[in-house]
C-alpha cells in the first residue's frame, strides 16, 4: 500500500476550504432516542447539508485542492447519486462544467437534482457496463479531472470536516462521547471521521454502519485485509453500495475504527419512519443506516453516542411507503 | 386591558427554567433557499424540540412556575395536539397527571402521541361542544391547574426563549437579521419571540405568517383591535386554528409584530413538499406556514431573514399526499 494518506491537517485545511460555503451541521440532542435507548444520544444531521448530504464536504475540499488550471477545465464524476450533486453543486460554485456518469436506475430524485444543478449527466447500466472505465474514458476525451468518490486523502479529508465539527460540538457543550456511528459504503466519511477524532477526542470509538449484503468492512476488519462484497447482493441503501472498502479508506478505518455495524433492510425502514415519526429528519436509507444500528441496540456501551444521519435524499414515493402509505 | 403582561426578564427566567430540559434548536443557514430567495436565509427548526414542537417550552415553563403544591395535584389543557404534548411531556418530567382535552378529529398521530406521552385524552366535537367549557369543569372537579395554551404571560415567555436563542445564534454568527417569521395562531410563539427580540435585537422585524381563513392577526393589526375568525373556516393547519388573538399576545403582537403574512392551503403544501425535498425537514402544515410565506416572496425586505418551522406533527398519510404520493 504505497497511497499517501491524509493526516489530521489535512481535515483541519480542509475544514478552512469549506468554511463558508458548506454548512456548519447542528449536532443535536434527540431526548427521545436518549431515553429509549438508555444513553445521552446525539445526531449529527449532514441531511441538512448543501445537496442533502455530506458528500458536497469531499467535492468541495477536492475541487478547491485542484487549482484552477485543472478546474477550469471541467470535472468528471461516477456516482449512484450523493457524490453525483456533491460534484454538481462545488463545480457550480467554481463556475466550472461538471459530467457525471451515473447509474441508469439511480434514484429519480438524484438524477434530477444533478441535472438540477447544472451537471451534464451521462447514464451507464450497472448490469453491463464499468461506471470506472466510463469515467476515465470522458476524463481523457475531454481534459476532464476525475473527482473520486472516496478514496483519495483529498476526499477524504474533505469528510472528515464532520468529525471535526462534531468532536468540537460535543467539546463545547461537555458532552464526552464514547461512541460515533457512521453509515459506511466506502469508507470516506467513516474514514475522515475517524482521522479527526482520533487527534480531537481519542477515547471515543468510531463504528462504521452497513447494510446487510454490504458489510465489506465489517468482514475486512474480521479478515484483517480488503475483502469485496458479493456483486449481485441488493440493498435498499444505494448510497452505500461500494463494491469494497477504499484502498486509502481501508488504510485509515482498519486501525482506528473500532467495528462495523450490520443492518438489514427492514432495520433501516423502521429507522427511517423513526426519524420521520420522532425525530422529524427526512432520511434515505444510507443516510439512515447509523440509526437503525443505534435503534437496533447494536452500538457497543452505554455512555453518549453521536449517530450520523449522512443524507436525505430520498424518492418520495419509496419514503410514502416507509412511512406506511405506498 | 388588565392583564399582567410578561417582560423580557420573564423569558430570561423561563430560558433558565428550561434550560437541559427542552432542546436548545438549531438556528442553520440553508444555502438554497438562501439562493432562490436571493437573501440569506436560516432555519429555526423548532421540529427538533422535544414532541416535535416549540410547544413543550410554555408548558414546561408553566409547570415549572405554578409550583410544587398546584402541580403535584395535576394538570389539564386543551388543544388541537401540539399543546397536548407540550404538557404531556412536562407533566411528565415532573412525574404529575395530565389530562388533556382533544378535538375527535385532531390527527391521530398528535392523539397517539399525546397518549403515548401518558396523559389522559378527552375527546371533545369542534363543532357542538366548549373545549374551554370541558378544561374548566374538568379543572374544578379534580383540582387541576388549567395551563393555558398561548394567552398567559407564562406560556409566552417560554415560547419567547425560541426568539432569545435565534437572536444569540444570530448575533455569535455575525448575522444582522432583518426579518423573523414565525407561523401564528393565537399569538403565543410570535408575541413570545417579538418580546425577546425587541430586547436583544430591536432592528429586526417580526411577520406573523397565518393560514387564509385564520388570518385574524392580519386583520387585528388593520382594525387596532382584536378580530375574530370565521368560525366556519376550515385550513390544512390545525396547529393555527386560534378563534381569535390573544387578550395578553395581541397587546404585545400589536405593539412588536411588523406585519401579517397570509398563506393558502396549497402554498402550505407546497412549502411542506419543498422542506421534504430540498431541506430534508418534515414540516406539518402550521409549522410550514412561515416557510410557505417566504417562498411566496412575501416577506418585506432583501436581509438576511429566519424562518421558525415550529411543528413537525403531521399524519404520514397527509405527509404522503403532499409529497405527491397519497
Amino acid at each position: 500500500m504505497d497511497a499517501v494518506l491524509p493526516t489530521f491537517a489535512d481535515v483541519e485545511d480542509a475544514a478552512a476550504r469549506i468554511a463558508g460555503r458548506a454548512v456548519f451541521t447542528p449536532l443535536v440532542w434527540s431526548p427521545g432516542l436518549s431515553e429509549r435507548l438508555g444513553r445521552p444520544v446525539v445526531l449529527k444531521l449532514e441531511t441538512l447539508q448543501r445537496t442533502g448530504t455530506f458528500k458536497f464536504r469531499g467535492a468541495l475540499t477536492f475541487l478547491d485542492r485542484i487549482g484552477p488550471p485543472r478546474r477550469v477545465a471541467g470535472v468528471v464524476a461516477y456516482s449512484s447519486g450523493n457524490h453525483a450533486q456533491g460534484v454538481a453543486a462545488a463545480a457550480r460554485l467554481f463556475g466550472v462544467p461538471a459530467t457525471i456518469v451515473m447509474p441508469a436506475d439511480a434514484p429519480a430524485v438524484k438524477l434530477a437534482r444533478t441535472r438540477a444543478l447544472g451537471a451534464e449527466v451521462v447514464l451507464y447500466d450497472r448490469a453491463t457496463e464499468s461506471r470506472e472505465e466510463i469515467g476515465a474514458a470522458l476524463a481523457a476525451e475531454r481534459g476532464l479531472t476525475l473527482v473520486p468518490p472516496y478514496d483519495h486523502p483529498w476526499t477524504i479529508s474533505g469528510q472528515g470536516t464532520v468529525g471535526l465539527e462534531i468532536a468540537r460540538q460535543a467539546r463545547a457543550r461537555g458532552i464526552d462521547l464514547e461512541a460515533v456511528v457512521v453509515p459506511c459504503g466506502g469508507g470516506g466519511l467513516t474514514a475522515g471521521i475517524a482521522l479527526a477524532l482520533e487527534a480531537e477526542a481519542p477515547a471515543t470509538r468510531v463504528f462504521a454502519a452497513e447494510p446487510a449484503g454490504f458489510d465489506d468492512h465489517a468482514r475486512s476488519f474480521a479478515a484483517g485485509e480488503r475483502v469485496a462484497n458479493d456483486p449481485s447482493a441488493e440493498t435498499i441503501c444505494d448510497a452505500l453500495m461500494a463494491p469494497a472498502p477504499g484502498e486509502v479508506t481501508f488504510e485509515i478505518t482498519r486501525r482506528l475504527v473500532a467495528g462495523g455495524l450490520v443492518v438489514g433492510d427492514d432495520e433501516v425502514r423502521s429507522a427511517m419512519a423513526f426519524a420521520f415519526g420522532e425525530l422529524k429528519v427526512v432520511a434515505e436509507p444510507g443516510g439512515a443506516a447509523a440509526l437503525a444500528a443505534a435503534l437496533e441496540d447494536r452500538v457497543p456501551g452505554s455512555g453518549p453516542m453521536a449517530v450520523v444521519i449522512s443524507g436525505g435524499n430520498v424518492d418520495p414515493a419509496l419514503f410514502a411507503e416507509v412511512i406506511g402509505e405506498g
